[in-house]
């Protein structure tokens, strides 16, 4: 039995909360359970240096999490001068997902930075922001077009995450931090809403893992984003 | 006249909503009109080594905004791997206002911080997060009182802060961005609900000012902060 | 009765040493009693890059104390890696302040850095700072208009501060270290020769004061202002 | 055809040159073709404070990469002052696969810090590395045990890894940089010699791809993780 | 002929201030002309850890420049937030050059911080500071003596370093900033009273140089030295 | 009687392992005794901004020491956020060597970088990497030549390094590690293949020294760059 009573593969209660901020050209709160995770996506009509004059456009992405998001409060990023090992892995995570679904010569020559802030935390902090983020970025992108029509959308396709893992001998989907913090494998799935796969991480927590479990995980994992890919279906209108 | 169409005298919308986090001991999302700022209370039962031993405890405080709390997108100082001047001289002030009212030997041997996020920015993000603390410190006061008494009650009177400053050559209440970004001398009150000062800093941008309207400035602020101190109350069943 | 001897309005003795660095375009070794800070003005012409285009000049300063001003020895800034708090919040008063008295359209498109450096401390290091750097930017800019006279001069009143506090419960002018470091409220008021007001922090420290009690503060202020006036134009010959 | 002439599912010539430094308890440099990696295991017999006391050990490491160890000088991290995000999370990567075949209690209260610096790369440097810090780990712990006998091996079976990815349409293992770089999708995979798996990372690069892909590299990850444990065995004399 | 028209061996003319600092156990502004440093020695009866218990005392030193010492302006390095390479080296250099004439055992375990800021620099910055910061450790030796006297003197000689270099072809003493950033080489010489050497440091600046010249340098040093010791003496009494 | 057993005038067995890096311009693993640092040499055909426009170009150096190059293991630089006033005192060394034989008009418009970083370490790494970075200077030169030759070789003649101390009381060549952590004086001795002298550097550790023993040790460094400049000829086919 999951602490919080879920069969394995149920997800926790999908929110999807558009237009959250009044300054972002799109914004997301994104609910998974008790994981709340604020994402803004900002555009600007500049380039970094590096992908000036190749016709293309950026998408990019930074995560932190507030000091009390968490059971006790962790440090403050910005007060230790740098940021964590995990907190940059987290954010090339986020970033390389949305770019693999959208199409950066459609874009135009314009970068879009998506801000992923955990406002509080209970597990999958990092597939909740990729999820919300794939809102945020539609809406943002809805905004320009509905100024500079796009020839061709940018984002044809929508792009999910969820975390599967093996709690006490059974795959089940979506830790939370009960699940989370005591799990022996650990799996982040992100996936497209065609099906295919934008990135696989698997990974041993204390015991190794057999070809079959990383198969199940996968399964759950479609489950889980079918129920995140019609959240953000319905938080964008589409 | 204003921008917003209030009168000199005239505060933003008040929000105060108590345990908006579900970790923190206490927390609050204080709103000035559109600005938003997340306050939470972190009790720790350990002091900072050169506190120890003293028999007293402290209250500090951190502040920060998310990259795209303003109009514009700003750089995330953990990514910039430095808190900004500015970013440091706002919360000594935090910390400073809430020490003045908080009777550290009542509060026996812990620290609490109190973490200030400004969600969404319009002006006046200091004085919000001074006036949110306040609930966040006394409801996680509460949370420790119910389980080991205080003897004596570490917070006794309420503590608000409230800008106020000279727009177009009239002094006004509770500056927004689009006042604030124009105004000529700004000022940041901090008083406590007995009607004492606990911090007073008036700035001159770009023009000096005159005796008189510093009293007038603080006139007005008497009137926001017991407006304030309303919210607080009804925010904290006090 | 003050540690020192003095009566409540009765400044420490002032000392103007202009000239006192070879290289600098202004210099001064300003002296409250024991507190001493050179402050040096470099001018560039140049400014920096988000200032340029628009006609004006700029004022900065920076601060700095040497480790063994105070009676202990404080760490090097520069070999932890970085300015404090506290630093930076006296470095962004003393550039705010100078400001304040400064038309940057007839200073033209320069920029002036003016260097606080503390060789000795016993309180008021700051407002000393202030005063002594008019002292600096006055003697940069004379010897700037004795080669390319300006056309309006750009310092057309004088600018200094000095701190007021309640010690043992009575109001009194420029707190030295015994006196500040007891201080219950602790105050920086930034005055212009023509009597009006450019920055006003009064701050509780353990316990709030009245409005009366900062008026007084401000009494006590103007009375040394107007002595360091009086010495800033012994020094600059004015 | 692939750049190098290899077939599909071959390595390149795999090195394994143990005992390499004079100094460290435990030393490789291994070789996947033209990308070599010098490890060092470093055992200290004293463990970070937050580890102590609970009867383990710890294993962790750290990886770099010399300046012109690619074909384009980098800068060196150490001059620019902070690590970047790839650097740690490979070493992350590295920590992680080699905790999970070692048993720390069996390894008793010590800390074994593997080093992991790239002198030349083409592509693969990771898993190279991964690959390498099992055969300086095996002959550290051979270096404990010759003096003091662990009860139980700490390092029961071995742990391999190697990259796959899509080249021109084709599955295929063990990258080299020309494959690398235009690669669609590029997996990591990290590998028990019993078969089991300890991590999977797969990342479409500018193209998703599907389940039946994922399951080919995989397959050819164990291809490649068989001939590494040969070498593995070889290099300890297992 | 030498810019300044001193004859190659004629020192600039030597000032040796004691006692500027209030607070210091020991101080000294020593000037080489135009170039001016003014030395802290700081006393505190605790070691750095790795120094306990050995029945040693320690010395160490720091070096700062104020950013306006040198005809332009340079950066704050507290504001860089680090100290430059030049700077590590001068404060090392000092350092050991102070310990070489220092009976650390005779000292006890103290430790006695010696702070080189240049207020003012016109070449042969590190070798004043190395001449001043005898006199100021002298000064804080006899302070600590008069309170609780030292069995054995810690400082039985004197140390004294002086700058030479080859000016248009001929070897001269005592290089100011227009011969230092000419000169083909360039040599700082560390010396006790009793004329052994503590330091030696010559280096070709754009060409190389000859032995010959190394002990023409050597002999000017010899020159030089002479003179600060006898300036010395004469700054502390002895 | 030398802890290897070498006579006070022999040096360690030198290796020079030219071209040992696949992709670096020149490159050479010098290795005295059990000392090996590996030495590339990167072109750059664009000069830092401050040097652009002279019709000259640049040579510097950069130096950097594996974790476990040493007998206990030290932290990484690049873990710790910076480098080490020894690494920075050393790359300036190693730069200022190379300049100095460097003819850097004929180099035209091109900058090179040297990195050393040492594999292992036994006592001498930097006068060893002074000896192997003019090989691979020497290599990279070539390179060039052979596509677009020079007018005039940029590098006329050889330089090289040692070290040389008092050791139990008698001068020494080349002290490796035993001998280096006793030795009361330490120098490093940079000359060129005519005799000439680039760099003196010889320090007291702990007991000052006398002038003949300087011209002692000078001797002995005669002795041993003689055989470097041998080792580096048939290193580089001259």
């Amino acid at each position: 039995m999951r602490p919080s009573g879920r069969s394995p593969d149920m997800m926790r209660e999908i929110g999807m909360q558009p237009g959250f901020s009044a300054h972002a050209e799109g914004s997301c709160l994104v609910k998974f359970g008790q994981t709340h995770v604020l994402v803004t996506a900002s555009v600007e009509e500049k380039l970094p240096p590096w992908m000036r004059g190749k016709g293309e456009g950026w998408v990019t992405a930074e995560y932190g999490m507030l000091p009390r998001a968490t059971h006790t409060r962790g440090s403050r990023e910005a007060a230790k001068g740098k940021q964590s090992g995990r907190t940059q892995e987290i954010q090339r995570l986020i970033g390389r997902s949305l770019r693999a679904v959208t199409d950066l010569k459609a874009l135009g020559e314009r970068q879009i930075t998506l801000d992923c802030d955990v406002l509080q935390a209970d597990g999958g902090t990092r597939t909740a922001a990729i999820s919300g983020a794939w809102v945020a970025l539609r809406l943002a992108l809805d905004k320009i077009h509905a100024v500079t029509p796009f020839a061709v959308d940018p984002l044809p396709v929508q792009v999910a995450a969820v975390s599967c893992g093996v709690y006490e001998g059974t795959p089940v989907l979506d830790l939370d931090y009960d699940e989370d913090s005591v799990a022996h494998t650990d799996g982040n799935f992100v996936l497209t809403s065609k099906g295919s796969l934008v990135e696989v991480q698997a990974t041993a927590e204390g015991a190794v893992f057999e070809e079959e479990t990383l198969l199940r995980l996968l399964r759950l994992a479609r489950i889980g984003t079918d129920a995140i890919f019609a959240a953000q279906r319905a938080a964008t209108g589409r």
